[in-house]
């Protein structure tokens, strides 16, 4: 039905196997920082415009593709359409970023919550399924969710927020309604995920933006054991294909050991994380158990001139270090991405000479064996 | 000249000295979420007004140990004090936050900058002088400034940033204009918090509120190099007495090994850092060296109602573990505090049940000893 992949580095390194480079991919890769995306959303009318049609979504999410040379996509979407599917109303207003007309702030709101009718998401399906067609076995696609506890300070807060000031004074006050919000959101991610895997998607990606902002302790009981219960609920296998799971938790470094029990095969870190200490951590070794790295230059250094550039993609491929090069076996591995997603205002062809430097570099590393 | 300290517990924590009881201080805790000082502020008619007036500065300095038990007092001031003094024009608007009426982002303006002329700063010390009159031996008074780093960022952005792009654009592309604008820091700074040591601080604190923005490597090189630099040139001792030094990075705790090694008596961290792997890293044992550890707990849980303040308190508490007890010689020692400053919403009544919590159980823990 679908045509046989043509770069598979992507889902041989998440799966810790040897490749001849380091695949790159950027998180949000489809954006504004593009021009012919800002064309297509002009035309869309809407953030949501844009994200609700199959052929708008399809063309966004290629459009990076054409330029650089990346050895992923991944679906054009947000992380809030399951929230929005809950019935909270989301609604992206002009450089204000998300709003929810309803939250979720007390006993009856949360007792009003319930896993989303699917039918109501059909549009991601649909879009998976047609960028799946469009990439014709290019690259792999990744599909992915928010966080069952990323989604939660949304739906509390009603919108971003620089202190979580509501979301943890419910927290604090009201653990029980808490963990109701994250068990419904842990469900609804699980099945919203597995429904992607079904429509075409190659690897899932679950986004903890907001792990980072909550206390040791905290983090353990209502972010990552959530998180693990999304991942306990993913199918492993679709079309005769391992789909692999991966798991960023942005300024979750503190907490690499807790993440190593999850059931996941790879780990995104943010740029404050040494590679190398991560990798000691749960990169495991050649023929052992581990997870595979992503990430985690600064997306900010492509406001550098190309020449800085390619000394930081240096250092970060670096700091990670050899990666694992027998053909016969697993080991460690790194697939480069930004720590955060990329910024609006950044020139595209500093991405062009991110994308060169890793592939090159790379390369280059892997000889030195 | 100055009465002699009735309550020593704080700078006897600084010291990894044993104690009676773990001592608490709240940073901001002169602040908006009293109403006495909403008045106080009202009556100076702008935030600067209240800076810069002795007699404001000492009425709200006081104001939180007349309703708490606290064991220390912080000089009320801002951090951007140092950079308003280089001529960089700061002002406080309504509810926006500190502006710079100039900034600083080329090779001019780099060229321009140079260490305050410190009776700009006259005020501040004239504070300090006050406030420990006022205090009159009842509680020690720490003095702070802002690192070079944390005041790069706003002397860079003009005002505060979730992205940070220009400073980091700057940082990324122009090292060498960062490196001049971070050596003129360190050293304005180093002055500033000498002369609030001579004008009568007991301690003093660099505030790194932004150093865990940086990636890693450029933490080290960009942020705490240059408060190292600070340190290296503090006075250790006046009047007789050691002044102990607190470093706190807001997001450090992947860095608290490279921490370690700064000339310091205490670091402060977040509430992300779990403070029983913090002691163990940089605690050091009875007898041995080490540095006392100040936090950590989340702001927002001073939202919760006061039974549950009381169950997060014994959870930081023993976080840290038991402190130790041995008169006769150093060992680790925790100072509690917030994992950053008060919310202004805070309520008053909620910041006694915590201070009350802090003493009752860090005392009862020693007992169990």
């Amino acid at each position: 039905m679908t045509q046989p992949l043509q770069n598979d580095t992507f889902l041989r390194a998440c799966l810790r196997q040897a490749t001849d480079h380091t695949p790159v991919w950027l998180m949000r890769q489809a954006g504004r920082y593009l021009p012919e995306y800002r064309e297509t959303r002009e035309k869309a009318g809407s953030f949501m415009g844009l994200a609700t049609n199959t052929d708008y979504a399809t063309e966004v999410t290629l459009q990076p593709l054409e330029r650089f040379p990346l050895d992923a996509a991944i679906l054009f979407s947000d992380i809030l359409t399951v929230p929005d599917a809950m019935g909270l109303g989301l609604r992206f207003e002009a450089s204000e970023g998300p709003r929810f007309a309803k939250t979720v702030c007390d006993e009856a709101s949360v007792a009003e919550l319930q896993v989303p009718d699917m039918d109501k998401l059909r549009y991601v399906f649909d879009a998976v399924s047609s960028i799946r067609k469009a990439l014709n076995g290019r690259v792999p696609l990744i599909g992915f969710a928010g966080s069952p506890w990323t989604l939660a300070c949304y739906m509390v807060e009603g919108r971003g927020s620089d202190d979580y000031r509501l979301v943890k004074s419910l927290l604090y006050s009201r653990p029980d309604l808490m963990h109701r919000i994250l068990e419904i959101n842990a469900l609804s991610v699980a099945t919203y995920l597995n429904a992607q895997i079904e429509a075409g998607a190659q690897a899932v990606m679950i986004f903890d933006s907001w792990g980072g902002v909550l206390a040791d302790g905290a983090f353990q009981s209502f972010s990552l054991h959530y998180t693990a219960m999304v991942l306990s609920r993913l199918k492993k296998q679709h079309a005769g294909q391992t789909i692999p799971r991966i798991v960023f938790t942005k300024g979750g470094g503190l907490w690499l050991q807790d993440m190593q029990s999850l059931d996941c095969e790879v780990l995104g870190l943010d740029w404050t994380m040494n590679l190398g200490q991560a990798r000691a951590v749960v990169g495991g070794t050649a023929g052992g158990p581990g997870k595979a790295l992503q990430g985690n230059i600064d997306p900010n250094v492509l406001f550098a001139p190309p020449a800085h550039i390619d000394t930081e993609v240096q250092r970060v491929l670096n700091s990670f270090g050899q990666p694992h090069t027998d053909p016969n076996t697993t080991g460690p591995t790194h697939i480069f991405n930004l720590g955060h997603g990329i910024n609006q205002l950044t020139p595209p062809d500093h991405v062009a000479a991110l994308v060169e430097s890793v592939h090159r570099h790379s390369r280059v590393m892997r000889q030195a064996v």
